[in-house]
């Protein structure tokens, strides 16, 4: 269970990120937010029995300018029947939504060491990690961390079964790492573009003082556990930045709400449809 | 562990989905693509001595026509250092990359029975799902499977833990789905804007041939075998879509690469850095 049972604030508090879609995204109209149909009728549901005008949640900042599809101006506005700022094109109503990424990779063991790249492209430039990388589309994420591991390692892996979920919410990122071994021909690179170097580290040699970022330090000391108690381990927490730090400083940071189940793990049906 | 090793094709097989970065996103210059100094060091490191020319994949649809950034054209482009296409600006060359979306929902419980939703919108109108929706900017999965039942079932629930991650490439989108209860005041909405109707239903009466997507139909049957037999488990697979079946046909899917742990789920340390 988690440490804290989720309960959301209703729709009528000042901070409230409800979001609800009154049709589909692309045929959604504009007009000034008050308070949705949806959102009243989820909180009346609830319970709730304020009937008031929610306040609006903070504007963000604007990240772009142009509409992709007419490119017209885009303005930070609310869709009928959404509690959240959106980038909204002035002249065709096109509501350019923005979703977290999912960065997938593999903790990969070969010989009872683990396999580090250090990082050979910014951010974090210089410091070391596990191979990872954004999620492509059309791949499974499990193909996303193989792949991220030959680009970044030149290194074949077989993925024995997802280790880890850690979301990131200030930088809306999801970490997905898997655990791994190295597949034939069993070598790695020594140096590629994306890394300065490659290397399997033995347990008590991890550079944790020099890894790139906070996902990777948490993932790696839950391994290390795993590894020496003989467990199989899922493991899914969120990683809360610590105000002020920056997303990429690699020591400023709690995970909080975090899961872990230990088993057995098992090969499912391979096919469960038709 | 998953059914069949993961073994990504060398960057030479015509197939290939390898995409090397060489520099920072929106660093990359553009230059007609023939084999990236990544591919071939990769490869080179995984013991590939091919040194030709990498066939192109095939172009896929463009799916907008203006820049974001600068209001120019778009155009399908391979960055240098990559190998697949992306949506490049042919004034400022901005790179727009398209990544997989993640969707978060909750099976909730309550009396022994299972909270469904009928959908109110577009796709799927009328079939019953699972409250989820996509992530949100901001939250964490944890928070937004919560937020979707508020807002599709107008109940507020408690979140025991992750339940199943299930990657749909053929859609580029990830379910991940949690465990639930509801909380109180363990009301749902009769109706509301996204939903026809919420009921709860006994684990025989789920209506397995009226439902809205393949992840959901999976993951309910996974979960009535835990809820029978009592386990607690984590569920990852792939939902391979039938050829030439739509994105929204539930029945038409194959579950492969599956993995199941099944064990004693626990709390781990909710601070685990500073």
């Amino acid at each position: 269970m988690l440490r804290r049972p989720l309960l959301l604030p209703l729709p009528s508090a000042a901070t409230t990120c409800l979001h609800a879609v009154a049709g589909s995204r692309s045929q959604q109209s504009l007009q000034p937010m008050t308070r949705s149909a949806a959102a009243a009728a989820a909180a009346a549901a609830a319970g709730d029995s304020d009937g008031g005008v929610v306040p609006l949640p903070p504007k963000p900042r604007q990240t772009f300018s142009f509409c992709r599809m007419c490119g017209g101006p885009i303005e930070l506005a609310m869709p009928e029947g959404d509690t959240l700022w959106r980038h909204v094109c002035q002249k065709c109503s096109f509501v350019d939504y923005q979703n977290p990424r999912l960065v997938v990779g593999v903790i990969v063991l070969h010989d009872g060491k683990v396999l580090l790249c250090r990082r050979g492209i910014e951010p974090q430039r210089g410091l070391w990690t596990v191979p990872a990388g954004y999620l492509e589309c059309g791949e499974s994420s499990a193909e996303g961390a193989a792949r991220e591991c030959l680009e970044e390692a030149g290194a074949h892996v077989e993925i024995d079964g997802p280790f880890c979920h850690y979301d990131i919410p200030a930088i809306s990122q999801a970490y997905l790492l898997f655990r791994g071994r190295l597949a034939a021909p069993f070598t790695f690179a020594a140096q590629l573009p994306e890394s300065l170097e490659a290397r399997l580290f033995a347990p008590d040699q991890i550079p944790f003082d020099q890894l790139a970022f906070s996902s990777v330090s948490i993932a790696l000391k839950s391994y290390l556990q795993d590894l020496s108690s003989g467990r199989t381990t899922v493991h899914h927490g969120v990683i809360q930045k610590a105000p002020g730090s920056s997303p990429n400083d690699p020591g400023s940071f709690r995970l909080v709400d975090s899961f872990e189940l230990c088993g057995d793990a098992g090969v499912a049906n391979g096919s469960a449809g038709s």
